[in-house]
């Protein structure tokens, strides 16, 4: 079988990651990643060997990349005529101006969770939906957090058969790499009640009811989720079987918080960094076994976002899904995840 | 009427607020301030004026003041025997000790959240439960959290008479003065969950249903509470009734986050330093009214808490419910918040 | 003798505590405050009872306040009308506007240390040359920076003649108050080498030899400056000696990091919300008497800087100046000071 | 040749570091890393494949490991018995007790920056002394500071012949993964004045005239070195030279703040990350080019130090000295350098 063309469109935070996760599969490869200007980014991909193009069409910037010694393989279009499949990672508001050249261009498209649900009218998480997003024409990856409530919520509603939900989010206020953004000494709400967050869950599974609040605090390294969802009655589980079935459930961590001596973001970035994945990416969800209790039929816990790294799989299952090259989420994610394992292992 | 005479065991963060609010009130006064030996802390007690005893009733330690230049007027038992109230602002833990102290001399005592209810069988908030501590032999002022919870849950249930509150709080990890304590750059999940501090709501008033989940995040200025709360069928409130109650209520204020600019709890502490009062405190819990929603049955809202600070016109108060000398809380409030306001006028 | 009649042009973090600070002394009056347009700061006006004006002579923007209830009392220009001094505290890039209307008022100026030496070609600080400002047409009166600096060097140099100085600032990164700019969680060199902040002495002082490299830091309360100063051969100075110096220098705060537990900027800032100034200010620069050390002729030390406030009694002091009223300097700073501690007293 | 066995005694924050550099050189081996107990860190240790041992030879202690699924092959003992170099990564503290057992096991051994000079009296740092370390019994491989200010300075002094320096150190309060410590908002000066670090440069470069001051900054992530040197009479240098210098040093990255949007030590750190070490380890000490600048005999600049790598290839670098095995340090560097460089890519 001939690998899926996938180009990238967009090669920042979120378009390096998901290039390098391509990579390490056998079953699709990156013709190419574009670039606004030269710059530093032109220099990773060179280094790994990915095709650079213009995010633009205009000539004067394609011949601008050669003035800083980077060659420039063409424009966008030249890239998506190439590819089978497009991601795009361009920054937020291109949306709409993307989708049309995708379109024309007769490629599948995957956007990312920045983008709303209205610009596709289809989303996609690996364990929510796969199948639904099957051999479609294009679709969008939702957010990180969208995406962490999902791996949690999605196997609990599974076996219980409907959920209320609460979350309040606990939000990172800027990236790792991003000097510019506050606050220094505050805790800042979202004033939007309840907030956009929770509900772009129901965006691929629409069976769970959810509504939340956010806050943004000052730290760079991750989300916490402090979740409250209310089961059914009968639903003839208790705090220990939900904590076997997360156990089981692909990219979800559980640790304990005590034993493990993993108190805090800190300390999940920090085993996050021995696992060894490039830029200490964490793409699983991170929950304290103790801080989960299931009082009654409602159920307590916090999980762990690693807002920079979390969708990566879920972009490479989601290419398999739009080219209906794999039908089973679980045997797909397995295959991201065990490729993404051999990449990383240094010995 | 002469006026009621209260002494303070301990002088730190709370002691040294709780004192100048009592000397803003003309029916009491500060009969003496208690500290472990000679420090900074006694210049400012001796700039106000406050007679200083030692915490202990050792001669050594109570002869050491003066070799810095202090006079200490004696031990805890000598100011005890001075006081009709004690107020203990003593650091946690030495609750059962000076309880005893308390109780064989023969004063009324109020401590503070850091103990347990368990240590007074009683415990105190103005809004609460003023009449049922009213002559009482001694109580409890409940926590920072705890009050501010009160002050907004408890008009609302008397509007409601029934309300099932999910809360979790957003704490600040350090005190301002507090240079040792982090995290820098992380979240850090309380996994005793629920956490401890919803219920206490209930030791003042029990009829309110109420859990917690706490995080603690890298901020020094203020708590931040995202709420939700279940009223009863037929409730007849509406978000704007709601904003309008807490409009009303005393040692609440409800401003706009986004025509008042004030988007964090930065620029709510910025605004209490306008206030004027000292250390730039504010004794009300605030409430944004651009995040307060009622959606059907259930209300959203945040609320910032000043941690320093909020106990300080209870303590006031609860003296007045000890010694009987006033039943009505409004009245006691109003009374001892607009002492607190002339005392700190400057013109 | 008539009080001098002061305009404050700007009604922000310094205008308003310089409007405060004026206030309190008995030999001038505050004529009038601008703002905008209607807001908080209005509030705050209106409390005071300091006139309010516009910033702005447009007649729609005058009549805007009404709207929301405030009084307002005409434009600038009017503002100009009743005053002798204006003190500009306008945010920057005004200033050569500012400028044109001041002096076709026929009104002193002062302008604040955002605006350069070249707007005025005079620049003040009380220590320094506060006799070079007498009867003055205006003046700027130099940042916190420079301010700070002055304060401990221009004794220094005064004992020993001359003076090699560099300083390593390390700033807060924003005010308590601004909850936007970040960094979060990095460290950000000014890259301009040797930066702008320490010559700026020079403007006052111009005998001192001074260059200095800064860097912004996560923290919103103080700058910590790291000094080096070269004496002259024969100094005749001790680090003791230096010590006892300044600890007689007006506006300079000696306190022992280890004896007094004043580790870090933290407990500096708790120490001066204690001493009870409103917003919790802090005019002195404080030292840390054991992070003094002369080395040879090579001093070492560090001090710590209020950004918000270490200005505002150089103001009042500069308006003396520009006035005639008070050729002393130290007598002008003590009446300054003492009326502050007046003003602010509780009791 | 055979290759050199290695036993690290201590596998945590620079442990974990140094043996995976170690297995990336095919010069030697890593033949065990110790731990106290049963811990995560087992678990990094076995999936590296590296055997492992107690840090105590109490056999009760040996036995503990097995109750977690690890084997453990012995105590501290037993791994000095199969090595022929110990690298001591043990926390502070423990030197002179460790000191003793490996002198008497005939071992030879390399202490970190953690311990004091006199421990050992003899210091290492590739660019300053590797020759006079050749052969020798045992050796310290100095701090990360020290080691930040021998590369750039070291090369500096060579072109010179003489080098007075002054340093101010802005310290990251706490390491990534640690969550305990503070300040959350604070500046805290080391009022040991100068501090004992920039002197510590003396002991791998006596000839380097060198005193420092320190701060800690609420920032996990760097050091920044705010430097000023001066350089002799008719040095001959020039910014650009100078800067062209360090561009061609081992281990030295110089980029520019402003064409390379580095502005701050969050960018370096992200950049850090796209190279792709594990952990996202910067070992390069990072300097701003428009940072530099000589002015006269004084130069100028800032540089950033990842204070949890830089010293592990010196400690690789080191191995090969003592055991005689590489004469010249550029050849040792290059060797480490290109080892780590293909260990750690991905294609």
């Amino acid at each position: 079988m001939d690998k899926i063309k996938v180009g990238i469109n967009g090669f920042g935070t979120i378009g390096k990651r998901v290039a390098d996760a391509i990579d390490a599969q056998d079953d699709m490869v990156v013709v190419g990643v574009t670039k606004t200007g030269p710059s530093f980014g032109c220099k990773l991909a060179v280094k790994k060997g990915f095709p650079l193009y213009c995010t633009s069409d205009d000539q004067e910037k394609i011949n601008s990349f050669s003035n800083e010694g980077y060659k420039c393989n063409g424009g966008i279009s030249d890239l998506l005529s190439v590819s089978q499949v497009v991601v795009d990672c361009a920054p937020g508001k291109m949306g709409a101006e993307n989708l049309e050249k995708y379109q024309s261009a007769g490629v599948k498209y995957i956007f990312q969770g920045g983008e709303k649900h209205d610009l596709t009218g289809l989303s996609y998480t690996s364990s929510a939906n796969h199948i639904q997003n099957l051999n479609a024409r294009g679709t969008r990856v939702v957010s990180c957090n969208t995406t962490g409530l999902s791996r949690t919520l999605v196997p609990l509603f599974d076996q219980c058969g409907s959920l209320k939900v609460e979350c309040t989010m606990i939000r990172r206020a800027a990236d790792p790499g991003d000097s510019s953004k506050g606050p220094i000494n505050a805790i800042k709400p979202v004033l939007k009640v309840p907030s956009h967050h929770g509900p772009d869950v129901m965006t691929v599974k629409p069976e769970i009811e959810i509504n939340s609040l956010a806050v943004a605090v000052p730290t760079t390294i991750m989300h916490v989720h402090s979740i409250i969802a209310d089961l059914p009655e009968g639903h003839g589980l208790s705090t220990d079987s939900i904590i076997r079935m997360w156990e089981q459930t692909p990219r979800v961590i559980v640790m304990n918080g005590s034993k493990d001596r993993i108190s805090t973001t800190a300390e999940v970035m920090e085993m996050a960094r021995d696992i060894g994945r490039k830029w200490g990416d964490l793409h699983e969800i991170f929950v304290w076994e103790d801080g989960v209790k299931l009082v009654g039929n409602r159920l307590y816990y916090f999980q762990a976002i690693h807002q920079e790294s979390d969708v990566i799989p879920e972009n490479v299952d989601c290419i398999r899904s739009l080219m209906g090259t794999e039908e089973d989420w679980v045997k797909s994610a397995n295959k991201t995840d065990e490729s993404i394992a051999r990449y990383y292992s240094t010995s």
